[in-house]
């Protein structure tokens, strides 16, 4: 068979599953409003793509409630978690539609654009205009271009590795 | 001003270089071929986005060569190095316009749908075939569906952080 035959190499599950688990990513709080409705989730498929203009791709479950929020605001926040706050990523790693409004109980403004910001978060944020989207499976992907910025506390970022969570393969 | 104003509240440059520098990444081996051509880079700007189907969005410089490459051969692979792949890490992420052919020096084979591989390679490899793709400012994303996938060695993933690499901001 030639090697486009699409029958030709069929997928290694299992390899599969474990090369990506290979994939090393950090921890983040992303937060999106709208109209009044904010959430505030953990992610951590999201990568900078872009130095000029500085853009964010970031991966939102199809299924969230998160995702018409930021369809309809066209914004979203990136806030990098501090190395010692896996029990907040495991708390906003449940969704909205299961948790209810999980900033009800946890402190928090709103950033420049209105967006909710945790008072006890994070490293720092950005803010990021949605510049394009993309249809990706179980998901979708969102560029952000990156328009506000600030700086919340000194501290080493958190990552999956660390914090023992899985959510790749 | 409202929220929305474009001048109500301009970029921090500072605290946005700072706050990107604070996202994790592993680093990575990327591949791909069209026609006799092949090339391989380092890559840290990538992530899982889907599951099911499992994708993988990658930026590609727009002035890369492999760009082309990928583009008219709808595939590249993705191969995690390994945390003693420093060297070949820093090798692999001069491009291909200036240090000239990379592979004529490191042994390679092919992967099932003739994309090189590293004999000195990684720990495993995905091939991904292009599902969808996105300009991104100076870069383009690419999504990618996982299609192939193999097991090459046992070890632990090299993360910029452990190389000392800096690719953000």
């Amino acid at each position: 068979m030639s090697p486009d035959s699409p029958n030709a190499n069929p997928l290694d599950l299992a390899a599969k599953k474990a090369v990506l688990r290979l994939c090393t990513y950090g921890l983040y709080v992303v937060s999106c409003a709208h109209e009044g409705e904010t959430n505030a989730f953990t992610a951590n498929w999201l990568t900078q793509v872009s130095f000029e203009p500085p853009l964010i791709a970031l991966s939102v479950e199809n299924v969230s409630i998160s995702l018409g929020l930021i369809e309809r605001s066209g914004l979203f926040t990136v806030c990098p978690l501090r190395d010692d706050q896996r029990e907040l990523a495991g708390l906003l790693g449940r969704s909205k539609a299961k948790a209810g409004d999980k900033l009800a109980h946890l402190p928090h403004h709103t950033s420049p654009r209105g967006l909710p910001l945790l008072d006890e978060g994070a490293l720092g944020y950005v803010e990021c205009r949605v510049a394009g989207k993309m249809a990706a499976g179980d998901s979708t992907l969102f560029v952000g271009e990156v328009v506000g910025a600030g700086l919340a506390a000194d501290g080493a970022p958190l990552t999956m590795g660390a914090a023992g969570f899985r959510h790749s393969g």
